[in-house]
């Protein structure tokens, strides 16, 4: 487990990625800011290197590695977007990538991992069976495993598109409203919220199927023993204990979004604003738009968080 | 017929379209310049106003109108975002707006235009059809008719998404790409090429299943005698008489793609640029990529016409 993760690794992340990451835009639309009743201000991520956000953490994670880890090279265990992340990041280092993908994963997702020169590992689905396959990887190998989210330098990484976004709105926010899954996002946004805008609350969106960061943060311990079912697979993972800490210390707001909704949000995205995000990124505008009171009239920062879908498989055909 | 469009026209246009259109963004990927071998820049018309260029050249000849011509209102006959673009711009100008429509146009197309205030006339399908029951409502109300692209104020409007695109591009531009139907976006690109950018080619890129703009401008004369078969349901109009002498004057490349190029470049686009494109976009970026010698290493502009595409019937899932 990392030590504690601070406002200052934002900061030094934001650096050390700055020559790699895309700069994202911050997107409006007035069709979506008349239906939702409030000023969205949309933060890209979707079109962010690699197609996610993740591309942060993971390029923090290995530009902070000694030269001495680097040689050894980097491994994870991811369904998509991470892996993608990772593959790209070891590439611009040019070290080593282990990437460790359970079988059923989003074909598109693993099609981009290899294209980036990652070395895949296919293991059984479950956490247990990719936590197990990665280590065997790590001790073979003495790589560095960068874990998808319970890691202080991906945390940390995944800070910085908040704070980008907080900085090209066009002026304050009240609240941001983030995607949460294993809680790297979600995190790395609380941190970069209390340092450069106290005032912004933290909202997150999790989905109805996986909504264990809501009763985690409600009773106070980790909730793990849990079998997620959502269309958002960028959100099956369990909150990991450091973002659990820093949510519970820093207060968040949770929102649980069915699937339905969040489908919808989606075609919304689609239809309005001509943007392909994935399910896992739709699931923030849905939290948005289902809760009309909440957010009345507010300045709203929404992170939309990636854009990588299988063209084949919609939600909405395989759902007919 | 319209008299002679001019350089100046277009300039005149811009002024005045600048308090309701969107000057749209340029967009660029790293991804598809490696895959076509040229730097290509992208002007993102699909993320202008109802969806599409089309706006402005509606636009342009709604704000041209005398108060008492406006009085009247306007009408046209159009498959889809030449309708919804004039029902907008007649809404911006609190005027009356008839739209012909043929039985069988994308239902998402004429949702818009409905939700854009236009009142919708159906007609069978088939040019005659629609310009006769265009020209009845005409009589019957003195509503002033916008053709969608055989109109002098319409080729003006749509030349002012090329003076962007050179405005916005970074740098001089080797050749600008757009689709070519009608031939309205064609030669107001034309026009804005000759005046701003003369060093600049323009090329058409034409589906291979209605690319009687290629025979016409061979033979010297208007080819109007064929039936359009073509994914590219903003392309299937025939190209008019001003567009063709503006283009036959200018000179002007065109190159033929087969829909499932345009397909495949579609689908490109959504995955690597995360951009909702429709087919008759799409058109001109596999018109780039599928003659890599004819623009290797250049500096190439691509209009990104439009965005509006029905999402349960996708082309290549009915193709499947």
């Amino acid at each position: 487990m990392p030590a504690a993760v601070t406002f200052d690794d934002v900061l030094a992340a934001a650096a050390r990625i700055a020559p790699h990451a895309h700069p994202t835009p911050v997107l409006r639309s007035s069709a979506i800011d008349a239906l939702a009743g409030c000023r969205v201000s949309f933060k890209a991520e979707h079109l962010q290197r690699t197609g996610a956000f993740k591309f942060r953490g993971a390029c923090n994670a290995v530009w902070a590695l000694t030269d001495e880890q680097a040689r050894r090279g980097v491994a994870t265990h991811s369904s998509g977007n991470h892996g993608a992340a990772l593959a790209l990041a070891a590439a611009s280092r040019r070290i080593a990538c282990h990437v460790v993908v359970p079988h059923g994963a989003v074909a598109s997702k693993l099609a981009a991992i290899a294209a980036y020169g990652a070395v895949l590992h296919r293991c059984e689905p479950g956490i247990a069976a990719r936590e197990a396959a990665c280590a065997g990887i790590v001790q073979a190998t003495g790589a560095q495993l960068v874990h998808p989210y319970a890691d202080a330098a991906v945390i940390a990484g995944q800070g910085t598109a908040a704070l980008e976004l907080l900085a090209s709105a066009g002026g304050p926010l009240d609240v941001v409203v983030v995607p949460v899954g294993g809680g790297g996002l979600a995190a790395g946004t609380a941190l970069a919220l209390a340092g450069a805008a106290p005032g912004c609350r933290l909202v997150l969106a999790e989905p109805s199927g996986a909504a264990e960061t809501r009763d985690s943060l409600a009773r106070g311990e980790r909730v793990t023993d849990f079998v997620p079912d959502t269309v958002c697979d960028g959100l099956r993972g369990t909150l990991g204990q450091p973002g659990f800490e820093i949510l519970r210390a820093h207060g968040a707001e949770v929102l649980v979004v069915d699937d339905a909704d969040t489908v919808a949000a989606m075609r919304l995205a689609w239809q309005r604003m001509k943007q392909v995000i994935e399910p896992s990124s739709a699931i923030a505008l849905a939290a948005v738009l289902g809760h009309p009171a909440r957010f009345a009239g507010l300045r709203v920062g929404v992170v939309l968080s990636g854009g990588n879908v299988d063209l084949d498989a919609l939600p909405w055909a395989t759902a007919a």
